[in-house]
């Protein structure tokens, strides 16, 4: 196995950003475009380091082949936006949302692209700003593509959002007895996780900042997506599922283990094998070179072969893929799912997390954040994984 | 001065929904559309309380004249929307995303439409999914329209969201010196907030329950949406600048206050007058059938006549509008803002907050969660407002 890259947590260089830009630049060259506009926050973080949270006002980023970036922000955060980029930008300020005719974010939008250039622009662009983007309006997932391979900076921050995590997911697992609230599981774990953010990088950006903590008790631990209530207690036996997410200062990464607490039902050991044997496959197949699709199709079928492949809506069973990708969110491309039809490379970020879902019994799911090496797999996320290490007290 | 409605914390009821529904439906008649569909999580929730995060798996709600509306959902998803939901569903769950070609997202959608019907969606709706949905697609901000004029049940749920955020502000201001980090003071003010939030709603759902205390010290209070970094300290004197916004189990408001810290230095006294000034004229105005616009315009007249009219960028002074409305998120329409050409009615919720900032001395912002009733503006939120009692010991 390969040695972890170490952790980084400084603020990305002008050197970094221009690099992204640059690939983007590549890319709309490719792509014939004469202009790419980004809406979506989590791009325009990956470029500029400036986040902002969506509201009405926009925030557009004006991308042309050579030449500064333009950005069409509201006069209420151009000084947000100077404070917080870290790349060379132009500004073209708007008074506010909305305004009087002629002084709207889109009277000033429309003469910064030319009418007749080629403009990408992003799936995620809100249908309202596509239809008052000027020119022949293509959409592109460029920026998807440009992220889908990390840069040595992008691996640093990573490793070092899951030593956040690791050590909430810890705490979670030492404070976690019958009858406890995910509550305050949660917040336990949040502080330690927060402690330890701060220390690190006391200047921490808020909007990108986000720790959190959840368990899933046995009787809802078959509903992944379920958000239990804060009051929801843990109770004996399993499986419980956890789930630790972080957005560490810009860079999204999970942890998530099945455990037990004081006794493993009969009917919980063969699933928790099984899903096991599954996860060893994932393992197994994540080297470059390999087709994410074919990966999954692989590990479904050892879910199948074991004997839980329901597919059945409502019959749990086999609910979701192998796993995603990691970035500046915790869910993104790369995805390794039947039907994503690409080869896994070096530098991308991924969890790994096949998964069975058996109503009236529970989940059985472990994720981790990995990091694909020119080897095959590096596990940047640490915690237990056996049954023997996650049977825990009563 | 009206009664303050009673506090609501229970789920609304199907009639409440039921309602919401046909209100959309009026709309769709009034638009000649033959369907809607919802993408956006915010529309989502009000029409059905379920709630989810927005990521790559859409859900998407399609709505004809008659008939039960039809949920399209990953399979992953299917029980948690069973669980949440509390309206008449019918589903389509597709498998994964992504999936195999003819098993996605949008195969399943393409069959959900008429290709000759004229279909509304919203502007927030993305662009990648705009262009996957059949028929005429009309950009309609229906919902927005819809969801303008709040239901008893709306209003109640908010005046409960207000309680709690008293509730924070309160804290927040009690533990308040120099040398206290932002950090600090926002980890106690949410830990009261939440305590009495769950106390209150046990099963609130965390999707849409949200508590947030920050502090901008003076030396970047006039930087209003530069979220302060967590080890940011307050200072002797002011203007410092609170916020505590929460959504309450899916009902944000907002309550912000500026205050000093044993001294107020003698700049700070005209513009704090000023905006108090600004402040008594938008309640005066705040009565139903007033043009928002010419609210605004009136009240920025008061900041102007004062001294404090600058709006060129980067010089502070004027920088944003007087307030915005409040619903499921803390920031939607309507708008006390200039080029906002509609009357204020009884039901709305909004906010009034105008500000000056002053690169150098810092920023004057009072903002309270307001309800229009029949008579006029009736406060849910609830703080010191005079510079007496906003004199805190350092």
């Amino acid at each position: 196995m390969s040695d972890l890259p170490l952790p980084i947590t400084s603020a990305p260089s002008r050197e970094e950003l221009a690099a992204r830009l640059e690939a983007v630049r590549a890319g709309m060259a490719d792509r014939d475009l004469d202009c790419f506009v980004c809406f979506d926050p989590v791009n325009v973080y990956y470029l500029t380091h400036f986040a902002n949270e969506v509201h009405e006002r926009p925030f557009i980023l004006v991308i042309e082949p050579t030449g500064v970036p333009v950005m069409l922000v509201p006069l209420l955060e151009l000084t947000h936006v100077q404070e917080r980029a870290r790349c060379e930008l132009e500004f073209v300020v708007y008074e506010e949302f909305p305004a009087p005719p002629g002084r709207n974010w889109h009277d000033h939008y429309a003469s910064l692209i030319d009418p007749q250039a080629r403009v990408g622009v992003e799936p995620a662009m809100p249908v309202g700003i596509a239809a008052k983007t000027p020119g022949l309006v293509v959409v592109s997932d460029l920026l998807e593509e440009v992220r889908l391979i990390k840069t040595a900076y992008e691996i640093g921050r990573t490793v070092h959002s899951c030593q956040i995590i690791n050590l909430g997911h810890q705490r979670l697992l030492e404070r976690s007895h019958p009858g406890v609230t995910v509550q305050a599981l949660a917040a336990e774990a949040s502080q330690v996780m927060v402690a330890r953010l701060l220390q690190d990088i006391p200047g921490a950006n808020r909007i990108v900042t986000t720790v959190r903590a959840v368990i899933w008790p046995p009787s809802i631990s078959h509903d992944p997506h379920l958000v239990p209530s804060p009051t929801t207690q843990l109770e004996p036996g399993g499986p419980h599922v956890t789930a630790v997410w972080g957005q560490v200062d810009g860079y999204g990464v999970e942890l998530e283990r099945t455990f037990f607490l004081g006794h493993v039902p009969d009917a919980a050991r063969k699933p928790f094998e099984v899903m096991m044997r599954a996860r060893a496959r994932a393992y197994e197949l994540c080297v470059p070179g390999t087709n994410m699709g074919q990966i999954d199709r692989e590990v479904k079928q050892v879910l199948v072969d074991g004997g839980f492949g329901d597919r059945r809506p409502g019959a749990g069973g086999i609910l979701h893929r192998t796993g995603h990708g990691l970035g500046i969110t915790g869910h993104e491309a790369p995805y390794l799912a039947d039907g994503y039809d690409r080869e896994l490379q070096p530098g991308m970020l991924i969890s790994i997390e096949p998964g069975i879902y058996i109503p009236g019994l529970g989940g059985f799911r472990h994720s981790d954040s990995i990091l694909i090496d020119d080897q095959g797999p590096v596990t940047l996320t640490q915690a237990p994984d056996t049954m023997d290490d996650l049977l825990l007290p009563a």
